[in-house]
């Protein structure tokens, strides 16, 4: 394992070219105009996995963006890896709060700033350049395959079909997936929870057409004061989600792993703080790391209507619309909640409008055990590079295909995240230390080495 | 008066193609982008004016932009009417839903599409062609100076400069104004009271970036959810608005006034199927017609915030922002109500975010007595052009410089508008009759007449 770090002492620079090549596409799959790019982003994934040495490499065409696959079958005694990323990205709206371009990478502050270089683009060449590097020094210890998607940001449309259709070629005893992140370079983690997603849009239309606020104004419902009032009717003053039947499957996490979150939360100030706010706002009776971890919450992600440019124009719009999404906890269902959302949130509409409800991407909440083999050595290997053992964590984030593999492919998922929470990766600005991006590139071969070494013991 | 008649019958092709050319200029005050147009507008006006045989032809220059003056003085000792108008027009947003390009007018339905062809350009070029005609055929009753701006859609900011500053060039027995509408043609109507205007904007603003919902999510204030909670909060359940002192000075209007508007007032259900909505909404306790002249009001004009593209992103943004304004009735003051509005608004904030309140422009509700001279020769001009006389009404707009008017200059004005509420005037497909655009230009010179009559008699 030696030879790896030499040779990952002497690539820096070679590999940190290559993934600005991969930055500088910008692969953003939820918008339309950009997807010459995201296929242009797969051919990218595609070559570099076929020149680090992985058979069979291919792309799948989907109904959407293709799934880059390849993989290397040294033995078929030996465990088999699968590992997961996405090369599409986040939209980098609003482009103005950047300080340098989104895809154009640059280094400042020993990070890598560019959209997609957290989540995921820079975590999954991390699996890459290890791939080659155990390649190129035949240290490769379990059987690998990639599966590498364009779709992950508009809730993978396509790619549960591909798993459906490929049980046996994506037959393995573990999903290893990095696009998560760790509580901070001195607090090593693995992220053993993830928050479960429902994701809405809804529309209030009012009168047929745009009104003059003057003539119209106060015997008309105006959609957008409408969609305000509903939308200040979906918490209580508790801040709780006030949707009937949200928490009724809400698992209760024991006072013992509440104590644990405890001891490795963020102090509240310096998250207020980081954030510059006076205070922080949340459900009442949780913690700051309960509220994002083990508790379920509802967010407006997006709001429009009426004149929203410069200047003023009274207008009263016919059409106001939201994207609502809410956050998931384990034994959360994501479809049920939708149709509890749907049902409540119709039910506060006055007669005076229509209210459309349209369903996003959902995915199911997910808890990896941390007895299990996998667990046991990503805890490992990231002892061996971090010299300290990593914490378990629940994140807030959600990653909704590990509840796929789980029920199509019968295996767990281990995510081996290097990101930080404070990468902003859905924000202006997205960034990813170059310390984490090597120290990924050295640790996921450790992972794959005590894989191995504790598979076979058990055997 | 029947030689005029003649003329304008020989002349129509003429005065439409020349008000065709002015509506191809889109002269949007309120977006500086269109910053060239407004000055040609205002060129464009300036010399058709002159054409027409005005004298002393100008554009005074403004910190903004330029107002067209012209006059022609007959004689001292007849009266002076002050003609007001605006070459500038509302931003023609959302382009998509214009049948037609709104910058492109077209004739459909016997009317005139584009935007600006009622509100004003169309109703204020009457004024320039009536004047011409009575120069040619030698009918001036009255002196007669213009006063063409092109700041009416922001709130007219530098007019009152121009006349603080100008108060004996401006001297006048009363300003006339077309930039109102009527009940119908059927029910001829003269413009008799106007709400005000209070105009602000708000912005919310959370943590100091956008932050991805899953890993903050339920930690953090969501300036979209507070928003939505704050605007919530500024109507109460009978849809009064709940700003502590709003109602305090709002005019008891007498019942007689009120049986008389409830005598011309549209049917509901035939409003409802105008704007294609199952029901109507407002105030508790006051008629459909009431709510839009004689009750105060509140809307949300524009509002974002968050991730407003296609798809889904899962963002909590950084701020939030909403337009909203008031229209205000007889004794309210603007003032007064934008300092209410803003003192409630910032304490319905919660400690987790940080408020912004800007005031726009505004402007005072306005009443002209129906015993006035100039009332009356408006009634008799219409009378004698419509064949019947018209009813008194007040209207749901706001014309804020009416205010200006009377406490500078000393002079009421006459609201002497020819539009109809189904105008669309600040809506896509924006159109102007061309019945009502002939028949303005006809009974504008009626007015001057029975001006110049009565106001000898009176003397």
């Amino acid at each position: 394992m030696e030879a790896l770090k030499t040779q990952l002492e002497e690539n820096k620079q070679k590999y940190l070219d290559e993934l600005f090549e991969l930055l500088r596409i910008p692969s953003v799959s939820t918008d339309p105009s950009f997807s010459d790019d995201v296929f242009e982003a797969a051919e990218f994934v595609k070559k570099k996995l076929a020149a680090a040495g992985a058979d069979e490499v291919e792309l799948v065409a989907t109904k959407g963006y293709p799934i880059v696959y390849g993989e290397k079958i040294i033995d078929p005694n030996l465990p088999t890896i699968l590992v997961y990323g996405h090369y599409d990205v986040q939209p980098a709206d609003p482009y103005d709060l950047w300080e340098t371009p989104p895809f154009e990478p640059e280094i400042r502050n020993d990070s890598i700033y560019a959209r997609g270089s957290c989540d995921d683009k820079g975590q999954m060449y991390m699996h890459i350049k290890a791939f080659e590097m155990m390649m190129e020094h035949d240290t490769l210890a379990c059987n690998v395959k990639f599966m590498i998607e364009g779709e992950e940001e508009v809730g993978s449309k396509h790619l549960s079909k591909f798993v459906e259709e490929n049980k046996d070629k994506l037959k393995a005893d573990v999903v290893l997936i990095s696009d998560t992140s760790m509580v901070s370079i001195e607090t090593p983690s693995i992220t053993a929870g993830l928050r479960g997603l429902s994701f809405l849009e809804v529309e209030v239309t009012g009168p047929n057409k745009d009104l003059h606020s003057g003539v119209y104004g106060g015997a008309v419902a105006n959609p957008l004061n409408v969609l305000c009032e509903m939308i200040a009717k979906l918490k209580d003053d508790d801040n709780k989600v006030a949707i009937p039947g949200f928490y009724d499957d809400v698992e209760d996490v024991s006072q013992a792993e509440r104590d644990e979150m405890a001891s490795v939360a963020m102090d509240d100030e310096v998250y207020k703080r980081s954030l510059n706010v006076k205070e922080l706002r949340g459900e009442a009776g949780y913690s700051t790391i309960e509220r994002t971890a083990i508790r379920p919450t509802l967010d407006v992600n997006g709001m429009w209507g009426g004149y929203i440019k410069e200047g003023a124009k009274t207008v009263i719009g016919a059409k106001a619309t939201a994207k609502i999404s809410m956050r998931l906890v384990p034994h959360q269902d994501s479809t049920k909640i939708g149709a509890l959302f749907t049902k409540y949130f119709k039910s506060l509409a006055p007669d005076s409008v229509t209210v459309k409800v349209s369903t996003f991407h959902g995915g199911e909440p997910y808890v990896t055990p941390i007895d299990s083999t996998a667990y046991k050595a990503a805890s490992m290997a990231i002892e061996k590079t971090f010299g300290k053992r990593p914490v378990g964590i629940r994140s807030g984030g959600s990653i909704p295909i590990t509840a796929l593999f789980e029920r199509v492919l019968g295996v767990k998922s281990i995510l081996l995240g290097f990101g930080l929470d404070s990468d902003d990766i859905h924000s202006p600005n997205e960034h990813f230390g170059l310390f984490n991006f090597y120290k990924g590139i050295e640790t996921i071969p450790y992972f794959f080495k005590y894989f191995a070494e504790i598979t076979q013991k058990n055997n």
